[in-house]
């Protein structure tokens, strides 16, 4: 079915944070995303636009496709080198359910919208659930956020808190005590912390400042940097420490 | 002292790649990036322009100082929220003395500069100094890639080469013959691979193909991933080779 006008303009709405907000919806953009989102979520794709020349490249539901003329559609995609193909999805409503996996990875207001999204996938490579994040955060539903997490979002329980305190309550109430504060300048050694993984909250702050506020209780741990190094990216301690989890699981 | 319209028109032309070409500068934003520049390399920065508004935040040289009208300015940086401070130097010479360090992390056609920069920052942060890269790679020295790398690429010894083929002939050279690539799919675990550091050259591929030639004598090394997905983004697969080296040197 060619793509109506309606919906080329909500796709071209969805772009913004208020068109996302209006309509609820999302755009899921390139070939691996998509089917990362049909993988988990497939009763909430509305449609999935698709550039002419990327047809042979599709296979889904038929019924869900709607093509568009390949001029309309790099004018639609917002990339240059676009795969051709964009899903619209309704947003996923925040995880309610139990908290899943060995341990939660936080993001205290995180405002790269690539950096979340690169974490969101060495989470989902490193085979654990639970991403949450604090009010300052960029939107995990944004273009940016979904292209570079490849879609991956749409299988993490994702769960947004307003502060680092609220965070943390919600997970002593269900009974995960340890929290971890990523630190750029002190703390236990990362690789020997032992408690590190043991149904933990590891917090990673937005960069420059790393994490803002101090939360009681928690203690910090420290990526080793032997070349004296004011600190690396967020998304780079992120994946080191999610990785050291996998580590220790595989030798 | 105020900046020249000739310095600005060069500030200007050396957001394109023809312009650096031309010139044989390079320009490094960002107040971290230009301390890292200075502190590397202050011999060859030609001059440092800086917004009236940032004058306060940076210490150096007053006779590199060139000071430019806010508004002149956040039309030069070409980012949003810029610091305020761009410096101009003389892009360095390729490294041609010895190999230093314990082993050589090589990009293969690495495409995207923003994980160029990420992965120069975290082998800075890991002390060691061999970024080699083959043709197809992106340009080390355009704004994207020194401004995610914060300038550590003018501590480094980046070499560049042809071909992989090319890049493992110079190692062999230099007496490295271990060569390792890392694969998404199959090889030797990178946290059990005893000689993954012992002078090796460690070659991540540019997403999403990975490593496209075959290097004879290469040995394979993956890192695991337990949640079954295809690939981690290429600059967090470089960081977590990178930071196992530091692991195994700290515990």
């Amino acid at each position: 079915m060619e793509i109506s006008r309606k919906e080329s303009s909500l796709l071209r709405a969805l772009a913004t944070r208020a068109g996302r907000k209006k309509s609820g919806c999302c755009r899921c953009e390139g070939i691996r995303a998509v089917r990362e989102l049909l993988s988990y979520y497939p009763e909430k794709v509305r449609f999935i636009a698709i550039a002419k020349r990327a047809l042979p490249q599709m296979q889904c539901d038929a019924s869900l496709l709607r093509i568009v003329p390949d001029n309309l559609f790099d004018e639609l995609a917002g990339t240059v080198n676009s795969q051709g193909v964009i899903a619209v999805a309704d947003i996923p409503a925040p995880a309610t359910g139990a908290v899943e996996g060995e341990f939660v990875l936080a993001l205290d207001q995180l405002g790269d919208p690539g950096n979340f999204g690169t974490i969101a996938r060495s989470l989902r490579a490193a085979g654990q659930k639970e991403l949450w994040y604090t009010k300052g955060s960029i939107d995990p539903w944004g273009d940016k956020a979904i292209r570079s997490g490849m879609g991956v979002q749409f299988g993490l329980n994702l769960r947004r808190f307003d502060t680092l305190h609220d965070l943390a309550s919600f997970g002593a109430v269900q009974g995960i005590n340890n929290v971890f504060i990523a630190d750029p300048h002190q703390g236990e050694n990362c690789f020997t912390c032992k408690a590190l993984f043991d149904r933990s909250i590891i917090v990673i702050g937005g960069e420059p400042n790393g994490v803002m506020g101090v939360y009681p209780g928690a203690e910090k741990v420290i990526i080793p940097m032997p070349g004296n190094y004011e600190s690396i990216n967020a998304a780079q301690a992120a994946t080191v420490l999610i990785f050291e989890s996998v580590r220790r699981k595989t030798v």
